[in-house]
């Protein structure tokens, strides 16, 4: 998806309307029309990239003070417990609008959500062996 | 917890080994020992502090480079297909260590992994009404 079929540009440049609780110069934020819970937002930066890894670090850093505004906004307004931050990164993570945007995710103890965490165990060595596979390729 | 309780303080302190992937002056990356694929890495800030919305903007800052570079390499290291990067805030959203982390877990299309994403509809004039409640605690 380029950015002229892209939802969420669509949103920025003000063609389609959405429940903007933030915006800046760089980045617009809004309330998820789909939400997980009552005041789930997206944090979306305005230059259309598809994934963390192909946008620029310099617009992904614009991303930090909203998320952290947004955070402390959305515990006040809301009253929740907790929340998440989460960013799919392709359609194998769950990604639906492939322009690069952070949930914000207010969570309620016991609200079930996400609760499936299969963690597992490396094989002996293993481990070392992927730290080393990553670090290769920083 | 504070941090001399903190596991991740011990890691960063050099008192509990990991497998490293990446270390700045701000930053410490290391495999979770509890993957949920291989490859599964936490980004953490040095400085202690529990959550996003607790965390000084500018430490938060300095994870994002670190988190730009380290999913690129997960993507080269591990052959996947996609990607979450997801920080737990509050023991109601998951987090298990207090100490403000962002996990970047590889993954792979059909994987199951948090393939339950309960989205729901806001009644009739209860959006709007969220946006406004968030925007009055920016």
């Amino acid at each position: 998806m380029d950015a002229k079929d892209c939802i969420f540009c669509k949103i920025i440049a003000g063609q389609i309307s959405a429940a903007v609780v933030y915006e800046d110069q760089a980045v617009l934020a809004f309330l998820d029309i789909g939400p997980v819970s009552d005041g789930h937002t997206l944090v979306v930066p305005k230059p259309h990239y598809s994934t963390v890894d192909q946008c620029p670090p310099e617009v992904l850093a614009g991303l930090i003070h909203p998320i952290h505004r947004i955070a402390k906004a959305v515990v006040a307004a809301t009253g929740c417990d907790g929340y998440n931050v989460l960013c799919n990164n392709g359609r194998a993570a769950g990604q639906l609008v492939s322009h690069v945007h952070f949930h914000v995710i207010p969570r309620v103890t016991g609200d079930g959500v996400f609760s499936h965490w299969p963690s597992s165990k490396y094989p002996e060595g293993k481990m070392e062996a992927t730290a080393a596979a990553i670090r290769k390729n920083l």
